[in-house]
């Protein structure tokens, strides 16, 4: 369950690439309420995890805040306020 | 859990209107690997809960498939392969 729990906020790497470094003229294309709420849910399942001490929860969620929030900030960044 | 598990596959609406309507010509700012493998994980958490007959996995994932998979189409139409 820790390897499942990876897969996704892994996935986001590219994405974080692409909004920083690759195709940041693109970061208007990127919803920035979709990226804020999936770091939102990431957050309470960090939560839910230290609440039910479930460390694959935790883990896999805090790396999910960390990638989700990159990409929100690299909209903020090259973007500004978008929905 | 069900409400709280159709909260991110439905925060994606607006990425999808974004990649199809009003943003098209910045879907090369979009992973194709990202949103393909949220799309895939989406799929086999379906089929893991269709397995242990739970119906909030069954219906937030199911919608998940659907938006990740959308998101994923859009960015295969508006700029073809990509990373």
């Amino acid at each position: 369950m820790v390897v499942i729990g990876l897969i996704s906020p892994l996935a986001t790497i590219p994405q974080v690439i692409k909004v920083f470094k690759t195709h940041t003229e693109h970061a208007a294309g990127q919803s920035l309420i979709t990226w804020a709420v999936y770091t939102v849910i990431a957050l309470l399942w960090v939560a839910y995890g230290i609440h039910r001490r479930e460390l694959p929860l935790i883990i896999g969620n805090t790396i999910g805040v960390i990638m989700y929030g990159l990409v929100a900030v690299g909209i903020l960044v090259h973007a500004g306020l978008t929905f």
